[in-house]
């Protein structure tokens, strides 16, 4: 089986759904053409199922051997690697200035999923190595950014970003590695990392750790921690690499899924500190970190969808070739394709319609990360970038939790095939699961949604989105158009229980907490659903104005209304267990402790 | 981490709320105790918990070996596997006359979750000989029987049970292992079989494979299907083990979970034919094989409650232990047990109420299947026939839907450390997915549920069942307890949305087949979530009457109020997506072939 990157879905959920066409055409992007961006998908796919997608299994297969602190990763991957970061890809949209293309950064983003169709554990070094950069582009001094920018937006050196300890997973601030002036202006670091993710590896010269670390005078908390840059070989002045650093790879994990990625322990300063250069201002790092954030967490939402686009093609494209059973209202004993089979049927548009809606979600929050930086007047940039705020959590929690019930499904259709390892499936199953957890896990996800985003410009952020939610509501209402069936009405309902469900939580949050926070999780899928079904009843919408082909938008049309009687129909249900159940999970001690 | 049975809980369920106690009071099960139900309860928890528990890492690492035809299992799996037929457990329930116990099916249905719980993998060898058991004692002539029945009961021989082929999985119409009469009473077989369950293993000495074969002059489609009896060795006048017959393993398959059961290919007949025995008659080997169908479903839906029971314990005990964040409605910054944080608690309580949920309708059902048969009076029996088989494919399907999101919970309750396969919760998330394919994947359960079951004795099955949770619901809303909170009123709503859904499907199997199929497995969840709301709360109501200890009735009370409100909330969505969506499914033609 193969991934073929869907260029034309890109295309069309980038270009009218998540408005890169309305923002290219408010100059926002200068001269750039709709049709380079075209090509530049289309080229990336051709990479994407020609190289990529190939070393997939074989990553899961071989992954990757750890000895002596040295990981070798699986056949054809650092061949692989070289001829993409030679092609360019690595530094779409960085900036010019440190050899970048200077891309809209939608449009990277788009890549990502291309990328990670292809192979989620091949793209996770790149995007390590992404939110390295854009670290150092924010917060590096001159003479750092001079020392790596080039080589990390080539990709000639990779990056990985160091938070984790055993003791501080999803709480930073009981983070414990610590970092000491060594005079020069340099730092020593010694502490240990885990969960490091291409934390030691194969694939390039030189690897830039970005680690989080404690002054030995900063205050307790998550105010004490700095960030420092940490190269695994220190640099010369002439570029050339030096001494290697006390940095070291002590273990790999033996994991669910994404094998091929290397999950490291590193050890710094076994041999006396590891030098470290800090990266912004001393007990700033938390501060620094939340300047990629958003766009990490964005990241691991598209690994989501990019899973799931990856395991519906699979899935179709075995239901319309395995025969299976006859169907029940037609005449005769027949064997046909399990794609005629209603209830295949049925999970293969759950498939499509929660990959289509996710991708939608996670392209508008990446087009307006865009038009943060880029919009013309500082009240725009103001509100894009509440928006890109107030969409982050969604695109990652909503993106990642249907990555795996995507990835499930697609093993239901294929029946005992799909428990079997040799067929993928089990594989995307397995890959993808962990999209929950890192990055911070779904349910702080969700706990910053209610907590930091709906309060967020007392309010307003969320209520411009809902008013745009509406808008498509009172559209698809006016259109009268009987293809659309219930979904009008389904998605009016859906928004309703979103802005009601909303007004609780905020009401909460000074009343009850706890109960605010025990509705968070059902809250996110609440607002996943509503905000995905009328993104997704949008593009039908675009697709009949547009005058795309007339089989496609029929397509779509039927695929919005399946999402809105189908799936967005849960959320008055959503909105009852948030009301109804907090305060049960609030007293839920005597469950727990039993 | 360890499992630990669930003693109480599983007494506490089979008694109260699947109507064990009941039975034996009207003197179903003879002069059978309580306390001799409990004894044996706690015994086999002990031999679990202590044998069997420790193996099931070791089985997930070691796997099993296949080399020329042989499997060899995993280090100290055979021990444990005499240990435990030579404890008298394999012949619990079975005939007296054949060694057996006598006991009742549902107090051995509630230790195959004691087994399975402890060890998936483990559990599912004796499964699999329990329904080859079942099958000769029903169907086999006075010679199989003196046979081969002795050794079957105490678990010195093993069965399998050969039904699947490459082009035949779910639809066994098109089988095509050939069976020939060899003029002396007995056949001869050849053919290819498999994802064959413990199809060839080193754990007993011989292994007695019951196989669905097709003779030469045979009608075409499942009609033509005859069931044999084909031992791995043949078997001598005098009980001794003669030839070996000509059945080999082929090859094992490379699995998602469960690696210490060997799923064989396994190949008949490449030395000239494999001897066969008849079971039952000629062309007759659908009929047989649906007897032991309902059993062998209630045994998988049970899987799914086992592991579901062993990630939930696993999970609160981590979530007790793991210290992470403060609790933001308490004064300071002291990190707190992740289970005292309102979204892990949501977490927590979903796992738990799920899986008490999916065990009562289980034992419901197993009860039901001893009714069936113990019943005094033939009315009776007839009744608790159709009560079995309109509650086995929930039985089935919706406590294996349920094993997975919860084991997948119990991976997100980890977090990173959920994803490291060293800690065991990944295994159970891989183990368990299993479930919902194999016996029939769920989605032919939904079909059969809405198919057979729904019009079933004219709809009276279904209005009975409808009727007792109408009773449930008025029970707990008379009782005016307000820890209840509103789940009398929850419940209400989803037992009409039920019933309502029930007739739309009934009537569109006659108007429309592919709208009723459609809605099918939308419609299974809501059947569960009814069902097993009103069991928790019937459960709830038990405690309270039987006045439990006062803790352990008021967490009852909690849980069940919680799965009314938070999940059993869901029936109106889904009586929505079934009614509104079922058309939009049949025509999504469009999306699929896109």
């Amino acid at each position: 089986m193969t991934y073929t990157t869907p260029v034309a879905d890109i295309l069309f959920t980038l270009n009218h759904v998540a408005g890169l066409e309305a923002a290219r055409r408010e100059g926002l992007y200068g001269d750039l053409g709709d049709d380079l961006i075209a090509a530049i998908v289309e080229e990336a796919g051709k990479f994407a199922d020609g190289v990529i997608a190939p070393l997939n299994r074989v990553g899961d297969l071989h992954g990757v051997q750890f000895k002596d602190g040295e990981v070798t990763t699986a056949p054809g991957w650092k061949e692989a690697y070289h001829a993409w970061a030679g092609a360019g890809w690595n530094g779409l949209s960085a900036p010019v200035e440190w050899g970048g293309q200077g891309l809209p950064y939608s449009l990277n983003a788009a890549l990502l999923e291309v990328w990670s169709g292809a192979s989620m554990a091949f793209a996770l070094g790149p995007l390590l190595t992404t939110s390295a950069t854009e670290l150092v582009v924010e917060h590096g001094s001159p003479e750092l950014k001079a020392t790596y920018l080039p080589k990390l937006v080539s990709g000639e050196w990779m990056g990985t970003m160091q938070l984790t300890e055993p003791q501080a997973g999803s709480d930073l601030s009981t983070l414990r590695t610590k970092a000491v002036r060594a005079g020069d202006g340099t730092y020593r670091l010694t502490g240990e990392k885990i969960f490091i993710t291409y934390g030691e590896h194969d694939l390039s010269e030189n690897i830039i750790h970005i680690v989080l670390a404690r002054l030995e005078d900063a205050p307790a908390g998550s105010r004490g921690l700095s960030v420092f840059l940490v190269p695994k070989f220190l640099v010369n002045a002439d570029g050339s690499l030096g001494a290697r650093n006390d940095v070291y790879a002590h273990s790999i994990e033996h994991k669910l899924g994404i094998h091929a990625s290397p999950t490291c322990s590193m050890v710094f300063g076994d041999q006396g500190g590891a030098v470290g250069y800090l990266v912004g201002q001393e007990n700033r790092g938390i501060a620094c970190m939340f300047t990629m954030m958003n766009r990490a967490r964005l990241a691991v939402g598209i690994e989501g969808v990019a899973v799931a686009e990856a395991t519906t093609q699979q899935a179709m494209a075995f239901a319309r070739e395995r025969h299976q059973g006859h169907i029940a209202s037609r005449p005769g004993r027949e064997s046909a394709p399990i794609a005629e089979h209603p209830d295949v049927k049925r999970m293969l548009m759950n498939m499509r319609a929660l990959t289509n809606a996710a991708r939608a979600i996670c392209y508008a929050t990446a087009v307006a990360i865009d038009r943060a930086h880029a919009a013309p007047d500082a009240a725009a940039r103001q509100a894009a970038d509440e928006r890109a705020a107030l969409l982050t959590p969604i695109a990652k929690a909503f993106s990642t939790d249907i990555g795996t019930e995507v990835a499930s499904l697609g093993i239901q259709v294929y029946g005992g095939m799909g428990y079997i390892e040799e067929t993928g499936i089990a594989q995307f199953y397995r890959d993808v699961r962990v999209a929950q957890i890192y990055e911070g896990t779904n349910g702080i996800q969700a706990i910053d949604l209610v907590t930091r985003k709906l309060p967020m410009a007392d309010g307003q952020a969320l209520a411009t989105f809902v008013g745009e939610l509406r808008s498509t509501v009172e559209t698809v209402r006016g259109s009268n158009d009987p293809a659309f069936g219930a979904a009008g009405r389904r998605l009016g309902e859906a928004v309703d229980s979103l802005e009601r469900a909303s007004s609780w939580l905020v009401d909460n949050l000074k009343d009850d907490i706890d109960a605010a926070l025990a509705g968070a999780t059902p809250f996110l899928r609440l607002f996943g659903l509503a905000a995905g079904g009328c993104m997704l009843t949008e593009e039908a919408l675009a697709a009949q104005r547009q005058g795309e082909d007339g089989t496609r938008a029929a397509a779509r049309v039927t695929l919005a209304r399946y999402f809105a009687e189908a799936l967005a129909v849960q959320a008055p249900a959503l909105e009852k267990a948030i009301v109804d159940a907090s305060g049960g999970v609030v007293a839920a001690d005597t469950v727990i402790a039993s």
